[in-house]
């Protein structure tokens, strides 16, 4: 089996755990020996705007998943400074891989993941992962390094966990799982970057 | 007060009801006269990948709605056979922006909302829209018609939803819905097509 597990916790962005769950288990479909969770710290977390969902787990799950989705929110802010929730992580970016969206980054970077590499994040967040030694490339949507991705803006989710499907699978899958969400009359235009901003992917230092 | 209904199902594809959620709630920062409710035929609807939700209210709210949204699932494939759920709308399309993302247009065509014009929906539906005597734009991803409005492919909900809170309220607020929930880089590069499709908005007879 591989496992993908999406970190969620109170206040997160309602798109970036619903978007993630929604692609990710439209891999299930062709895949049986793929499974998705929903992880977090209670056994209920509630979304910014408002939606309480049940978690599939908590995040000690992630030390065993081949792919580990940080989601963001307001909350990132406490949770990346809070030792007793960094200590349970024991991520191992040879092994698995490890994204993030928007504010989330700053969790990867309390982590130690993000140590001399590059990332970007949103906006609102650059500064504080500047403040952890970490180089923010501001104009970029995702940025990967090996087996770890970041991204930034709610729709470079798409692109980020193409780019993480097709490093759990293949490109073939990865676009598979692309294809039905975009809209009708639209096309995967190139390797990945379905939304095709200025610049897509970088691989910096 | 401006209501604006996303109308849920059991087994709702779990994008559609949540990237409206998400997107319509992001209107409510700037305007506190916005209202967002989820409303469905019971007080909990399970998506179809398995998240479980509180509805906010029963479809009856949608006869009042400024704003009415069908996100779409197969559940719709029996909903829009279904007198005792139909006969609960009572919609009004010179009053109300009116909407469906893929399937649910099965809804909008069984209600009678898009006789003499044209639709646009999910490919596995064209068949079924056209057998209720619609005319099916098949290369379009959003077919607006004065206050209603069809779009096919999931992601398409963002610029849907970009016409329907212009029609709503106005440019300047659509695009601020818009603009945060776009990959960082990117640009809203016309008035709403922000994924910049070969045809964005059709509205043909």
């Amino acid at each position: 089996m591989k496992l993908a597990t999406i970190v969620a916790f109170d206040n997160f962005t309602d798109i970036d755990v619903f978007l993630a769950w929604d692609l990710l288990n439209r891999v299930k479909i062709n895949n049986k020996d793929f499974e998705v969770k929903i992880v977090g710290t209670k056994d209920k977390h509630k979304s910014v705007c408002g939606i309480e969902i049940e978690t599939h787990g908590k995040i000690k799950e992630c030390n065993n998943a081949d792919l580990v989705f940080f989601a963001s929110g307001p909350e990132t802010r406490k949770l990346y400074k809070d030792l007793d929730y960094l200590n349970q992580f024991n991520l191992n970016p040879e092994k698995q891989i490890i994204c993030s969206m928007c504010s989330g980054a700053l969790i990867l970077g309390a982590l130690g993941i993000l140590n001399g590499i590059t990332a970007t994040t949103y906006p609102t967040a650059f500064e504080e992962l500047k403040a952890l030694g970490i180089e923010v490339i501001k104009d970029y949507h995702i940025v990967t390094h090996k087996n770890i991705g970041t991204a930034a803006g709610c729709l470079a989710a798409v692109d980020l966990l193409g780019w993480a499907i097709e490093k759990v699978y293949d490109k073939n899958i990865s676009q598979d799982m692309i294809k039905y969400v975009l809209p009708v009359g639209t096309k995967i235009t190139e390797n990945l970057g379905f939304l095709n901003p200025p610049h897509r992917q970088a691989t910096k230092r």
